[in-house]
């Protein structure tokens, strides 16, 4: 079996592959130890290992998976089943390339527009032909109401909420209003430019927030929580099996 | 003549008006003194004035104005030729307040969108009968830069720039789209609802930013940068003359 770990900003997460690429244990923690790590083993008969963090290092994890497992060293100089056309490839988070990966694999014949909504919105484009182009970032919601409250000395800090209106009648109405309805025109500004460019798209959605989006974003795909752990899989595949 | 001085977050603005409401005179400064106000005293004959600031209180320039014109002491309580229909009125910046004048005294007969594009990215709206009914506020486009470098650790401080894509194939490139092509998606989306919900819709646009966006935002109205200077005039002349 195939383990593969994702360490992001707001969660850890881990998943257990069978060799053909089916996900057959996932799990979310908090903070992910050592000891969690080491549980797997217990359970589970683990040949290949791959790990992706956007932070700090985790060495303690990355020796044992080294000790006991086939471990593939990801890096941005990794050979990818995509090409990334990108000036600073080694700016991307590997959690944005291996999202990229996840996209083109699961949706050949496509191009795919990527959006994970997390602490920040992240746009990706990757062609039906395997060329990863770039995207677009800005705050998230969370950092929105954050900075509203941080960067002017007056505003509340507010969070997330389902709203049903556009014109705020109150400060606090006001502030939901421009962030939470401000993220879905911008999402669907985006979308709707991608779609005047080109054609055979497909919009997959994914991040902490994409669940409270889905009613108000029409016509994509609500990837779950697990898909850059796919593309995790699919980069450890690409590269052990074809050394 | 009537002397009008606004104290906004960026930039201090002072215009004088002949009592029918012309503008004779408007100047823009970094951070206003009691000398600055003294001056307008050696060129022309002040008989009234109106103050506003939505930050600190400027007691040396409010008491030279008390001694020497009729000064009108503007709050949230004052009288207005518009009803706030907002749920918190005394938490409106006195700004907003006379922004919303402005744009009704200016418009008559018409329902209006206000947007400003500064620090905040405000949109107020107010009807043709002269209800202020609120609206939103969301992150400008600096306070967007800044929110991504300072709450991500990991992304530079960007700035404002002409852009001509929205696909961005750096990270550089990538924040720029996402910020400079949201908020013009965002304020787009807001005015696209606004039509989509009222007739006989004037959509005005002032603020920093607003000369910037220009090009993006099809069919508003740009007001100056003085237009807060005129509604605080109408608000004066409204309680001097009515009183």
């Amino acid at each position: 079996m195939d383990l593969a770990i994702d360490i992001g900003n707001s969660f850890h997460k881990a998943a257990l592959f069978s060799e053909e690429g089916d996900m057959v244990y996932y799990k979310c923690f908090k903070n992910i130890t050592i000891n969690n790590v080491m549980e797997f083993f217990d359970f589970f008969k683990i040949e290949r290992s791959i790990f992706s963090s956007v932070g700090k290092e985790y060495d303690e994890i990355k020796k044992y998976l080294q000790s006991k497992t086939h471990y593939f060293s990801f890096s941005y100089n990794s050979k990818l089943p995509i090409s990334l056309e990108y000036d600073n490839p080694q700016t991307l988070g590997l959690d944005r390339i291996a999202n990229a990966v996840a996209a083109f694999s699961n949706f050949p014949g496509y191009n795919i527009v990527s959006i994970q909504a997390g602490s920040c919105l992240v746009f990706d484009f990757i062609t039906k032909e395997g060329k990863y182009l770039g995207g677009s970032i800005s705050p998230g919601i969370e950092m929105r109401f954050k900075a509203l409250h941080e960067f002017t000395n007056r505003l509340p800090l507010l969070s997330k909420k389902e709203i049903n209106y556009f014109i705020g009648h109150s400060t606090q109405q006001s502030i939901k209003s421009g962030v939470i309805n401000g993220v879905i025109y911008e999402i669907n500004g985006f979308i709707s430019n991608y779609k005047t460019n080109y054609s055979d798209l497909k919009i997959v959605i994914s991040g902490g927030d994409s669940d409270y989006l889905q009613n108000s974003i029409k016509n994509t795909i609500f990837v779950g929580s697990s898909f850059i752990l796919c593309g995790l899989h699919k980069i450890l595949k690409f590269n052990v099996e074809n050394n």
